[in-house]
């Protein structure tokens, strides 16, 4: 039985990012790419797209024209009507709390966008909501679909570099992305600490203006250390064009360098010809059709079928936590002790 | 007047780079490098080479044919001759504190070829030889000639990239080179510390196998906080082929970003052309002639006119210090609080 999702914010992740995949591409939207991504190839005939809510209706009534179904400009209205799930997909991000804990409570269940809050302690307040209502609440990692991300675990998980000893990944962004931290971090620290699997000790970070209170941060540069995963860095640094390899990762047996990239089509020209794993390189699953559930594949089997989820909140929870310990050690000017958080 | 300079270690540094350096490359030695380097363009007619000295009488003679000078398998004879000034330019590292102290006993001035000691104590034991023989003691860190490391001096000292906020330095290295951190680290942490010009106060490392009695480390890539100096990280990481910037400077209105180099003619080809200080950019000061001294040059002004030393031996020792910290660091896994030393 499909379920019945409705997505608030009518806007471009709104449209093209879950409308695109919820449809797998059916709807030509303006700026689709989820038809080329592997998060949207298994997602047919799983979901029911029966309204948007946004602020402005007639941008509500634009996104409902196009997808066929429903627009609100009343959450509650919005709220009450048949919708099962609701994908929180609005800015400013500090919005999605309330948003969040308000769809939990009429008994929704959630995807809220990444980052799933501005504080960890707003996550854990999302997280509490899930479990009073018992509903299900995830996050949109979707750079956890990307096919470099897929290759990076696939090589780690096949222990082709044996005994890995550190991990980086840097990334481009131009000089003034502004929010750098909450909108490509929530990607590339999520990525991190599924590799490592546990919470790190340790977290120096350098970032542009850490005393912002805008988080209007233009680049960082966040190095962790792990108990039982090697050391890792992870920034995005200004820098027109990819004069970093994106990922650096060196084990004992070699080392691989990888450049970033979300579409099978690229990945192939994107691997460096120098990575120690030989050349042309590409984990056979991702050769042929990806294995992985998409993400709402995922989510439907885990609200239809009792399945377990692939991104679970205190994730990304966790993440947040990250970037409160990185701004603070920026802040501080030295390397900060985590401690333990209760994943 | 020409300084009497005889030199100990008749192998690749002593005549290719140092015998080839003191004739201002008018002796054409195997792998003659100095020519095209900005080591020696100024000291022709500063230096007599009186001698060679190896452990090797057969090969202080073939050096000393080369250079048309005298050969010695008897360091005391070598000491007691008219040498006033003494290269060390041995191997292993550790035979330069023993054979340093010895010439600075004998009353004669002393060059030692980096690493200037294996510890941190035994290069402040050279030190305060030289002070108690009232001698001068430097050590040959070339790498401060080298042009990239000039150019970003001068980018600095002209502050055209604003407020500096973090510089990374990292090179490639084969998968195996062994003693990496004193043999190439010794280069670029003494680059580092003069960028900086302070001692660092939090040290965070990560090198291969870091409990090696021999310091045969494949690869380190180290940290350091500065009290009045921007984040550094400097890093020599197996990667066949340039996949790293080498130097990444990030300033308030800009960025620099520059490939190894120390010949003038590789500088424009491999300043990168994505450089946020215009396409092509390069000091005056290297498109003509060096206005620096050469180390040569300066240790004869040092020496014969009483000006001061460009490279203090107190320097090189602070750079083996750090490399103390970062061992320890990587074995204990976790950042080093660095107390302050005496500079």
């Amino acid at each position: 039985m499909k379920i019945k999702i409705g997505i608030v914010g009518a806007g471009n992740a709104g449209i093209n990012i879950h409308g695109s995949a919820l449809t797998a591409g059916k709807i030509p939207t303006s700026k689709s790419r989820f038809p080329h991504r592997s998060q949207s190839y298994d997602v047919e005939g799983l979901y029911e797209i029966t309204g948007f809510y946004d602020i402005s209706l007639e941008r509500a009534k634009e996104a409902a024209k196009l997808f066929g179904t429903k627009a609100y400009d009343d959450y509650l209205k919005f709220l009450s009507s048949d919708v099962e799930l609701v994908v929180i997909a609005t800015r400013p991000h500090s919005t999605h709390v309330s948003l969040s804990i308000q769809a939990l409570e009429k008994g929704k269940d959630v995807v809220v966008e990444k980052p799933i809050a501005m504080t960890s302690s707003e996550a854990q307040g999302m997280i509490d909501a899930a479990k009073k209502y018992k509903r299900t609440l995830t996050v949109h990692q979707s750079s956890r679909w990307h096919l470099d991300f897929l290759c990076v675990k696939e090589i780690l998980k096949k222990n082709l570099l044996g005994r890995v000893q550190m991990i980086k990944m840097i990334k481009p962004c131009g000089e003034k992305s502004g929010g750098v931290l909450h909108e490509f971090g929530s990607h590339r620290i999520d990525q991190m600490l599924v590799l490592a699997g546990e919470f790190p000790y340790e977290v120096s970070a350098i970032m542009e203006n850490p005393l912002a209170k805008d988080y209007s941060f233009g680049w960082f540069d966040i190095s962790m250390r792990f108990k039982n995963a090697p050391p890792m860095e992870v920034g995005i640094l200004p820098s027109e064009g990819y004069v970093f390899p994106c990922w650096y990762i060196k084990g004992e047996k070699g080392w691989w360098v990888q450049d970033w990239c979300d579409r099978t089509e690229d990945l192939f020209q994107k691997i460096q010809k120098k990575s120690r794993l030989g050349y042309d390189y590409l984990p056979e699953f991702l050769q042929v059709k990806p294995k992985t559930p998409s993400f709402y594949r995922n989510l439907y089997e885990v609200i239809r079928e009792g399945k377990e989820l692939m991104v679970r909140p205190e994730e990304s929870r966790n993440g947040i936590r990250v970037m409160e310990l990185a701004v603070e050690s920026a802040k501080k000017k030295k390397t900060i002790k985590a401690g333990g958080i209760n994943v």
